[in-house]
């Protein structure tokens, strides 16, 4: 499999934790977006919405690629069952789609680098207020739809789905300085120390990318 | 069930549309969101994003409520699984689930009532230019991605979660008077066509809802 990604893209940290919580290797091709490579005439090919990640993957003898990252996660949980990335029952797995949801389609597209130019254009500095207000709309509904499904993790006692998405998006909230995430987000914060102090997300983190930019 | 909604609401719309082909029964509640009923505590209790929809089911005896549409058809799809809205294939059921993506995080979003009230709070009619770029942008990469994967529908020859998010998307794009949507996407304007044939696809349509505001 090749990874077509960006160490700092939230949607590509979900993807890079899923390969490696399920132990699968891969190849890393990054796309340096802050450079505008996901505008190439190849990237475009693989993802239309010039976005990351997309992965490329042998299917039936055929290479394909597959974008957006819901769905690549949900492919690969099908391809390699486990560790299990949502719950067995239905109810629950829904639990775990519904906080994946809040964060994918609620938090993250405000805060790509179109939506947050358009507004910069209109106000200096509305991008980033545009990005900080859905993150902290999102988190607190995230805080609110966990309380009476989370254990260690955001639903029961292994990471989901969920995790995958929360983790990147409380790196991203800081990033937007969302004031007082410890005091607003108790179980998130706990959350997250979880899945931090597993091995896959450690490896899947940005700072661990062989593309990752050094602060200065 | 109950489904709690609104009949121009897109995310509502893939619901009900979901639930009509699985012939499902359920009652319906309106939620007035042009009246701000979404932000009522009772709302805000059921989907603290303050958005429609949220479906009511009973769960082991137990009344739960779930929000997030892609969630929900998810749970509807393992709760009773004929008709199946995703293929069997998992690398179909990918695609699909792509699709779904890219209208659920890639165009939607930036619809909602929140992003636009931001956006012409910055410059009168910016709200709906974002609605219209989002629009374009994603319907290209819909219309891209299916091409290889169509049939009937956008993936094979029955309906799927994509379809369900194609319609609506469709209308609200004519809403936004995204311009010669036949010329640019064929495909999908031939895909919409199959599904709204479907008396399901006809008896969750907005106009069709208790909730539906006439043109004067």
């Amino acid at each position: 499999m090749k990874l077509y990604n960006y160490w700092r893209s939230s949607a590509s940290w979900r993807v890079r934790t899923a390969l490696a919580l399920k132990g699968l290797s891969y190849e890393y091709v990054p796309v340096h977006i802050a450079q505008g490579e996901q505008r190439s005439a190849e990237h475009h090919a693989r993802n239309p919405m010039d976005q990351v990640p997309a992965l490329e993957l042998e299917v039936n003898g055929e290479r394909v690629v597959v974008s957006q990252s819901i769905a690549i996660i949900e492919l690969l949980d099908e391809l390699h069952p486990e560790p299990a990335l949502l719950p067995r029952d239905p109810y629950l797995r829904c639990r775990a789609r519904e906080l994946a949801e809040i964060v994918n389609s609620g938090i993250q597209p405000h805060q790509n680098l179109a939506p947050m130019a358009r507004m910069d254009a209109l106000q200096a500095g509305a991008g980033r207020a545009h990005a900080r207000h859905f993150n902290e709309l999102g988190l607190a509904a995230y805080e609110a739809r966990a309380k009476d499904v989370a254990g260690r993790f955001s639903v029961g006692d292994s990471p989901t789905i969920a995790d995958l998405c929360l983790v990147p998006q409380l790196n991203a909230a800081r990033r937007f300085e969302v004031p007082d995430l410890e005091a607003r987000f108790p179980l998130l914060i706990r959350v997250e120390a979880a899945c931090l102090a597993l091995p896959a997300f450690q490896q899947a983190h940005p700072d661990a990318q062989q593309d990752a930019v050094k602060p200065v």
